[in-house]
């Protein structure tokens, strides 16, 4: 299965791993921000899979004195000149010919941006698109619809100069505004002083309030989600993440709570910059913008009406390359999206790590097989859903990537790289159920104590169901060739009867799983005899 | 550089993957052994690098009634044709047909030995090898001399039916001895009993002391080394690092106690094989068979004079696949062997992983170029050793394998492949420095919290000097292409002068290097002021 998109792409690809170093592609994306400039580099196949490189970050604060003074100052012209010139070199040296280069909302509000783009295009040979500000909430949307399962609802970006608000419907984007809110800008102008003055802050969030208002269009409805992106969020994640112990690493996907934002926003009011710096996961370049940043994202989830907010740690770089990853760079009439994130997801981490497909495949054909014939039998919804069924085909199709590291210990490789990958479109807890069923998938009684904080109480027998049903699929198929073509589940004097199907020689199938019926028991609550097979 | 043997091999490999699946061999070897029988797989590119990429196992008990009846049951005889029978389906399914199995104490001795190994030929079609009891040494001492730094000593072989000694003298065999001590045969002879009674054990411990008494040559002398092989070794070893919470998950190179294993045969004497069953590390079917493996260790131990054992994970199968390995299978005058296998370690782990050979390598040599000018300029030969020297080119060489999972916290993912690669040759301490350096290349200051208890007192300091070197070289490669091709550092009023020396434009280099000559002043208690660059 190739991803599916709704725009054109290659067909049929076989499979070619992304390390394998044939065919691959990279491109420089370069960020001309108003806080700090960015170069990424992604590698990827077309339309197959893609990974990011290599990053370099550098803070500009190229909107300083821009609300003053209505142009760029010398000093940020001069530092920014200087940055780019070094990415010039960077891309020279990395040998990278395919660069694609923004500026937003500081450039664009500047008069003098013509000199700075001209300067900047002759002194470091690169030339920069000057983005609207329609154009800078489009992409940050085309990120935000590839990596989450937004629907319906908004997208917030939070750069250094402006606050992009953009509302989604049927993924697809509709009204759009951009504020000049963004957390350099803001602070510059409303919050200059550490600590700021009561008077400060009040009038301060009488502004946003006064420019939140006409937005009637912006409030959550059903079960619209609030997707956040840019650094400052990701910063004020990170420091919420630090203060609840948060059992992953992972900032992509984490739900925000506005009570946190709010708690948050309410310890920075008081704090001298060196408190605010000693805040456990707070970046030292965001110390003086954080609480700017803070009551900007607070106030928009009160607007909005928001307990929560998703938070989406790709952005306007990703956008952008999306459109090259699906289209080559063409531009098209309907946003290129993958049609399923979730599924395509799992296959570009599957693609990334080599997984062996055809036995991964088989491994989710019969693993699915058996979960149908419960659910059947079974006669009991709950234990049966549609999500446990894609939980668990995401479980088999990763089992293994661990062995990409190494056959000792794979399952717990598997885990770690699970994990680490986050896997966009999931959400953490989900995340968590598949890595821990592929840590599970060779042996062990499944144990949830690590994660345990971002699960559900009754996902501790879930993840025991998905394991179990995973670990037979992965023991009949032990030789990797697919042998035992399906099974067939009969219900028998103490539980049920396993016929694997077959018109080969499958004793390593049978012996393998005749060792873990056991799981089953615990999982279903009832005996597994494995038959000796069948031909039909 | 290629991996440096003392047997022929193939010349000037160019950078290929293992997982790039071209030029690529698979050796299935079978270990038909007196208490269990395992199935490896080994893919491999000759001479360059290998893994190992499948394992099953089956406990047989073929020596069990042996030692009375002198011939192989006929209920072990059927289990065991049940089980090659599976392993030569797997190998057919798995597509694999190159295999070697071997037979070791159990079938030798056994008075039936010829009908056991023409009915395996003949109903599984897997002609299996019976090897003498000096081969079976020899593979286990090839695994041994490959995968640790014994130049003198001896290895200790402990199986289910016989236990094998040989002495190595400047990394060849000398003497060696196969006793029938093997840990399923002692059981059933002098400990049938679960607890036994301590006429059982005193007999016991009196008959291994009379059978090690001969042996005037197994002694430990000044720096010799005491290396241990063998699943119930390995056992007990886990058992041991249970009981001590041990940090590491690593048996390979694991320094087991003498202490330790006094004190553990002790707590096993008593026990029932329930509460064997309940022991921390426990495999549970060794339990039966560990209390007669812990006593042979003991006397061992006792015997030669040593305080700890090297714990070796590799044996026999690994012996046979280094022969395959370096010489294509055919025999040769002198052992097939790593010249060092310490390097040997970290190129074939580099491979493994895909590393940048070119960026990996011109990191190794800045680092190593500074190290050796402040060796020079600092006059301490304490802090400059040739030792930390060898760590510093294994962190240099290793501290990009993490971007095989994902460029964002690839340092992690270093620190996380090294410590599970086990680098065999290492002691476990030089492994977390090695790991942890890699950890800090870019960022952070360095912390040996988590693995702090194998490290020394003076390793905090020595990881900070080592991880200031790799990060400085690291920036001044930053963009990957070799501009900066030496540094030169001068000695100036308040610490040193940094001069790269390049004839190319590195202005990334640079401005990189700038950003971390902090560590420098905290590892090296000077300043360092990086120069604009020199061109000679």
């Amino acid at each position: 299965m190739a991803l599916k998109v709704n725009s054109p792409m290659p067909e049929s690809l076989a499979e070619r791993p992304l390390n394998s170093q044939t065919d691959l592609q990279r491109i420089a994306i370069i960020d001309v921000g108003s806080n700090s400039f960015r170069l990424i580099v992604m590698t990827y196949r077309q339309g197959y899979c893609f990974q990011l490189t290599d990053e370099v970050r550098e803070t500009v604060r190229l909107v300083k004195g821009l609300g003053a003074a209505g142009k760029l100052s010398r000093e940020a012209m001069a530092h920014a000149i200087e940055v780019m010139r070094m990415y010039a070199a960077f891309c020279r040296a990395s040998n990278i010919q395919d660069i694609i280069a923004v500026a937003t909302s500081a450039v664009r509000e500047a008069a003098n941006r013509l000199k700075f783009l001209s300067r900047v295009q002759r002194e470091t040979g690169i030339s920069v698109r000057l983005l609207s500000s329609e154009e800078e909430a489009y992409y940050g949307y085309l990120a935000a619809v590839n990596s989450t399962t937004l629907r319906n609802g908004f997208v917030i970006d939070l750069g250094g100069g402006s606050l992009e608000i953009t509302r989604v419907a049927d993924r697809l984007p509709c009204e759009t505004v951009s504020l000049t809110l963004g957390a350099v800008r803001a602070t510059e102008e409303w919050l200059p002083n550490i600590p700021p003055s009561k008077e400060q802050i009040a009038r301060f969030r009488k502004h946003i309030r006064e420019q939140l208002a006409p937005l009637k269009w912006f409030k959550l409805q059903g079960t619209w989600q609030l997707v956040g992106q840019g650094g400052s969020l990701r910063n004020l994640a990170r420091v919420a993440q630090k203060q609840s112990n948060y059992p992953l690493d992972e900032l992509h996907g984490y739900e925000l709570a506005a009570a946190d934002v709010r708690k948050i926003a309410k310890q920075l009011e008081s704090m001298t910059l060196d408190e605010r710096l000693r805040m456990n996961g707070m970046k030292p370049d965001r110390a003086d913008i954080a609480l700017a940043a803070a009551i900007v994202i607070e106030e928009c989830l009160r607007h909005a009406g928001a307990e929560t907010m998703l938070v989406c740690s790709q952005g306007l770089r990703e956008g952008l390359f999306y459109e090259r990853f699906f289209n080559g760079g063409r531009t098209s009439d309907a946003p290129p999206m993958f049609e399923n994130v979730r599924e395509a997801s799992v296959i570009n981490v599957a693609h990334l790590y080599n997984f062996q497909e055809r036995h991964a495949r088989h491994v989710a054909h019969l693993s699915l097989s058996m979960f149908d014939q419960l659910a059947a039998l079974e006669n009991d919804p709950a234990r049966f859903s549609a999500a446990e069924r894609e939980l668990l085909w995401a479980a088999c199709m990763l089992h293994d990537i661990g062995m990409s590291i190494d056959y000792n210990d794979h399952h717990r490789h598997s885990y770690y790289l699970i994990l680490n990958s986050g896997l966009p479109g999931f959400t953490h807890r989900e995340l968590a159920l598949i890595g821990l069923a592929a840590k599970y998938h060779r042996k062990g009684v499944p144990s949830t104590a690590e994660i345990g904080a971002v699960l559900q109480p009754s996902d501790q027998a879930r993840l025991l169901r998905m394991t179990a049903l995973l670990r037979l699929a992965e023991q009949l198929d032990r030789s990797r060739d697919g042998a035992v073509s399906d099974v067939r589940l009969e219900p028998c004097e103490d539980g049920y009867l396993l016929v694997p199907i077959s018109t080969a020689d499958i004793s390593v199938a049978i012996w393998s799983a005749q060792l873990h019926t056991e799981i089953f028991r615990s999982a279903f609550g009832k005996a597994l005899t494995i038959a000796y097979g069948s031909a039909s």
